[in-house]
């Protein structure tokens, strides 16, 4: 019963959490992963597998559009239920070794990932840009704080209805970095005064399509006919086999849009959209700048 | 004394007016005027229309983006002031006549041609057209009022920061039309469900461009990108000599955008944003439609 509770907090925690980045969300799934395969109460390896399995398939139907969860709980799973398989005789402590060890493994990859991403982000940035972003992502905040060095200056979106861009506003203003705020209906306005688009990207597609918060294809339209360089960074575990005519994006509650009761009158509220290859100058993952199958230089 | 209250009551009621479009406040100018030209206490014609102008020039001043207010008074001022050239010996009673009866007629060509404006556009829409607009304009509320016999539904922004998407929501409400109300982030993913386009717009440029709401580029942009047709509706008085690089672009206050303070981090609060006419299908008078200057069908 305390272990139902432990499992259904978690799932809470990521179907509440509107405003973390995918890759953040990947990581608190990894590590309610890491402490529930010391917590199940399962006393033989069939059952303990079992019951780790579901809870790994429930943790990855939290947050449907975010590749990420689903790639990195799929190569947990793999680990977890291939070190079963080679080995049948294996005990129930050698089980939750491996359990434990694999998801510690895929948190310290995915972090040494955004590490390298952010290194051919730097690498890329000239000194005195000004860098326009959108919504948030952990991947953006951190090319952001290791990007002072270059004087950089900013151009955030309040990005509602999650307003998460008060979020990057904090962590810029910490770093000391000259920010613009502005409301997601002036980012075409202020696109002429950027230098750099850098977006953060929940999936991208196996047709070269880019799953971002919703705004992201408007940025990415701006910016390309402004003539603005626009970068996606992304680790590879964000690579997802859906196409933009099978993915599902996920509609959040029309009440966060805080739109009163009326008859006949919707609140709509998808959170994502897709951004076409044909509009991203690159994407940036850990082994570099990559083309997007489907964009103009593939 | 009363009177200067007056007028500063007229000029505060425009500059705190976030959420009429530009034609609803041209009226209201208007009606100012109207309602000033008998109150003055100017006791001789030439104090009487020192007066008036002072007045006149102050009211245009209110809203520099705004072409019609400018347009529209300088029609205004034009009567007023002729007919003092043509009859130098005219007295008050004639001038105070002449004044009030401008002001009254300037309303009246307004609004009849709104009216036709609204006749071309229930033209062009097909029955049971889904019609996307972006923030509020008195003449797209007024077609929306008319194409309710056409089974239309709506696709709206909430138009942030203003919100003024609650007031097209009120009046969509109470016409029965069914509607999505959607955040301004949203409008390239609802593009694709629209048929049509219908904004207003604050100026038509003397180069075609179009001022209007901010987040009308961009609209501009998903719409061209998808293929749906978007049409700026206007009345002629809305056209200005100012080009897109000789105009001013009001910037209102940044507490409207809720930023709390943080060091580093500005709120930018730009109300109009600039739409080149190439994006654009084509401009509603009540003329009909007309292409604009640098457009693709010029």
């Amino acid at each position: 019963m305390e272990n139902n509770q432990f499992k259904q907090a978690c799932l809470n925690n990521i179907i509440s959490d509107h405003q973390s980045g995918s890759a953040e969300i990947a990581l608190v799934a990894l590590q309610a992963l890491a402490d529930y395969s010391q917590l199940s109460v399962a006393t033989e390896p069939t059952t303990y597998l079992k019951d780790l399995n579901a809870f790994a398939v429930d943790l990855q139907q939290t947050r449907p559009s975010m590749a990420i969860l689903t790639n990195i709980i799929d190569a947990w799973l793999q680990e977890v239920n291939k070190n079963e398989n080679k080995n049948p005789q294996s005990n129930l402590v050698t089980l939750k070794q491996v359990a434990l060890g694999k998801a510690n493994d895929l948190m310290v990859q995915s972090s040494q990932a955004n590490d390298r991403i952010v290194q051919h982000v730097c690498g890329l940035i000239a000194d005195n840009s000004v860098v326009l972003t959108h919504s948030i992502s952990s991947t953006i905040i951190n090319c952001f704080t290791k990007l002072t060095k270059k004087k950089i200056s900013a151009i955030i979106t309040e990005s509602r209805p999650g307003n998460e861009g008060l979020l990057v506003a904090e962590m810029l203003s910490k770093s000391g970095i000259e920010t613009q705020y502005i409301t997601d209906a002036q980012l075409g306005l202020f696109m002429p005064k950027a230098d750099v688009v850098l977006l953060g990207a929940d999936s991208i597609l196996a047709d070269g399509s880019v799953v971002n918060k919703a705004g992201t294809y408007l940025t990415a339209l701006a910016a390309h006919d402004v003539g603005i360089p626009f970068y996606i960074c992304a680790e590879n575990f964000k690579q997802s086999r859906k196409t933009s005519e099978t993915i599902h994006l996920e509609e959040m509650d029309g009440d966060e849009i805080n739109l009163p009761y009326m008859p006949h009158i919707a609140a709509r509220n998808i959170y994502f959209d897709i951004t076409p290859p044909r509009l991203i100058s690159g994407w940036i993952n850990e082994d570099g700048v990559q083309p997007l199958i489907g964009s103009p230089s593939i």
